[in-house]
């Protein structure tokens, strides 16, 4: 098992998926079927990204989510902490101050500070955390951008267009049904 | 929660006991009542580090632990990895080669090189495991001798002392109870 579950992974390919849609919401549905994963767990997802400012919803046949800031400004670890929570990599439990000497009571020095332990791990979560604000959606974009053949953007679009015209003219026969 | 166990945190400040042990072993028991922790859950911790060769157990009532190797040399990556197995940060499932479009094959350029999303995690799993490589047993060791009062080493050691004279009488006790 990981670290980060697969709620990391189905969300960020997911919300590649949003760089190309200009201000045409996608449903979460339709990103996830694009993405050929679960739409009932990806719906989960993006809950959470729009609680988090990340995307927002719009209503409506034509509705869905959009990006709700520039994807340049979306760091991997905000998707991170939005989709996991803010979880620490150490949970330090202060067990220094449980020393079978200090049955008298803890003396000061011994929980003075941060833990050296806690510290060492503390240092390895920020270079982590670091690593992951370092990059943002828009560059894992590019980078699929630039290995994508010319004509993946405009097949993509068509994918998503396709769907949304489905869906609403399946809307409009249902309405014609309600009212003939 | 925390993505390291407690074990890590119980595993860690129990090996600090072995510090100024020398060539003379120490239990798990005894590192576990030291340090006010689960001697059951220590017991555990331990063996893992014995498989590791990071410790290196002896038999008999004298017996216990010592580190198999100079504290310097002991990264707190491989104590953690010993303890509690190497975990990655991220699973990649490739889902990019998912995709709705590749209907009818997934093209070679989808699944080329590393996901660019798995890359992002790798270089923050890297940044992560550097900086706990980067840190060793005796480097915790150190810091915590220079936060201690000089008298500290000397009631340590009197301690586990103490515990090996009253296993060893207990045992004499008991030999002389089996042969009277």
């Amino acid at each position: 098992m990981s670290h980060l579950t697969a709620s990391v992974e189905y969300g960020l390919h997911c919300l590649l998926g949003l760089l190309d849609a200009g201000t045409q919401p996608r449903s979460s549905r339709d990103l996830a079927e694009f993405q050929g994963v679960s739409p009932t767990f990806v719906a989960k997802i993006f809950a959470k990204l729009e609680k988090a400012g990340i995307v927002v919803a719009a209503e409506g046949v034509r509705g869905g989510y959009r990006l709700a800031r520039a994807p340049e400004t979306i760091t991997v670890l905000e998707l991170v902490d939005a989709i996991e929570g803010r979880k620490p990599l150490f949970d330090c439990q202060e067990i220094r101050g449980r020393c079978a000497l200090f049955d008298e009571g803890v003396p000061e020095w011994a929980t003075r500070g941060v833990c050296s332990i806690h510290a060492v791990m503390l240092k390895a979560e920020k270079a982590m955390r670091d690593a992951l604000a370092s990059e943002t959606l828009a560059d894992i974009g590019g980078r699929l951008d630039r290995k994508a053949p010319a004509g993946f953007g405009a097949d993509t679009k068509a994918w998503f267009d396709r769907r949304i015209a489905e869906r609403r003219s399946g809307s409009q026969a249902h309405r014609k049904d309600l009212t003939s």
